[in-house]
């Protein structure tokens, strides 16, 4: 087993700063933070008593660290692999739940490897890194064993798992959590425009949730779209009417209630 | 405060077993139980000693209650209201989210009202009834009293709301339950297709809630769409490709999502 870890982190955004939390928090040592504004390098490694602030891509002039974690937006990545200059040996992974190892590979002769935590992260609210599913790859066996070390520092939920599997995961977490999130925004709005308050709709949310942690989603869906309550859908298009981009998200949802219901 | 309620339920879907397990446990009196298929009203009966079970419209043949709940749906209400006859002075409430009071008004002299819950009942699982709002309304401030305590003999959530909200209500827990629920059923289909469990996406589902009824959910808003990564939509369309359904939903929400980041 590796202790005395030291990682550098590329980025400065919502993962940067939970990834220094939580790595502070497990004893891991930071060793630099890269921003392109030096600004943001500099306030997210204060954070951390040991870490050298940067907005130089050639990080062989910074304390060197055993790991960097690359966690600018996917956009930036080729730049990013296009600039950076990392010390001889040292693995360099990305944190996207969409890109492919490959996208890292002109670093080559650096072992590269992806570190993809499965969680939302907001800069208002803390995170519990030990249930936080981290998905490694790497281009070695023993890259990856690096990763999986690393991952365990912070997470009982560490796992390998294929680039086809990691980008899945990524749709099925967008589905589970930013549309769901979504939706939840859409309702809280159309209770506001009645002037009640989004906690009515509380102990319905938990439910529903309970149910589906429970039992397959689709075997215990309710509502007009799967009762094919005609009446109902007519009348909610009704109330939408001066909402069309809620109207729309309404049919396309409903639609797919529908057809899911005919196959099952 | 009135006690000895005697109560009749109209239908034997899901929201009257809930109700008849509820009211049961709550000392209200279940006096009879209509259904237009014999054995239906017979299976629900059977679940309380003293309920007559009946296909008879006609309930001034049936042991009277004070109270009748008619859960039928929503297409059949009109059915019942032209053809039931209900003993003089009873109190005739429906529990549709979505119809207005004015659904039962040929049914006068007799008062009428709606007793809607916010839940979403199946047979798999028992509700929580004490934390269920209960939503009533009534044509007399009698009446309304009346559902109110009766709701009360359920729930410390129970609620006096005119129709309008009712309804708005009702199409906010459509997006809030109804849709999440189906999101977390694409998700796990996703899932599958990889050999993943679902329970890899637990911990993200679980945050997504908590930090949704911490912050209102469009101010905590993450993902592809919100921060307009174009490289990783694209890539999602792609995976998605054999799912044509799914890549619908995708977009709607995609766009919805893309429209509220630009007003916010």
């Amino acid at each position: 087993m590796k202790s005395n870890w030291k990682v550098g982190i590329l980025g400065a955004g919502n993962v940067a700063v939970h990834l220094v939390n939580g790595l502070q928090a497990a004893g891991v040592e930071i060793t630099v933070v890269y921003s392109r504004t030096l600004a943001h390098a500099q306030e997210l490694a204060a954070k951390t008593p040991l870490a050298y602030a940067t907005a130089s891509l050639d990080l062989r002039q910074s304390p060197e660290a055993d790991v960097y974690l690359v966690t600018v937006p996917d956009h930036a990545l080729p730049l990013v692999v296009s600039q950076a200059k990392f010390p001889a040996g040292a693995m360099v992974a990305h944190t996207s739940g969409t890109q492919p190892l490959a996208v890292l590979q002109n670093l080559s002769p650096n072992p590269i490897g992806v570190f993809y935590p499965l969680q939302t992260f907001s800069k208002e609210k803390a995170v519990v890194w030990a249930e936080i599913p981290i998905c490694v790859e790497a281009s070695t066996p023993h890259g990856e064993d690096l990763l999986l070390q690393l991952a365990r520092q912070l997470s009982q939920a560490a796992v390998v798992m294929p680039g086809q599997q990691r980008q899945q995961v990524h749709v099925a977490a967008v589905f589970a959590c930013n549309f769901t999130n979504h939706l939840w925004g859409i309702a809280q709005q159309l209770l506001q425009e009645v002037d009640l308050p989004p906690q009515i709709l509380g102990s319905l949310v938990k439910e529903t949730l309970a149910k589906a942690l429970l039992h397959p989603p689709f075997t215990v869906q309710t509502g007009p779209a799967q009762r094919q309550d005609a009446s109902t859908l007519q009348t909610h298009q009704h109330l939408l009417a001066h909402h069309p981009q809620y109207q729309n998200v309404y049919q396309a949802l409903t639609q797919s209630i529908e057809e899911t219901a005919k196959k099952t």
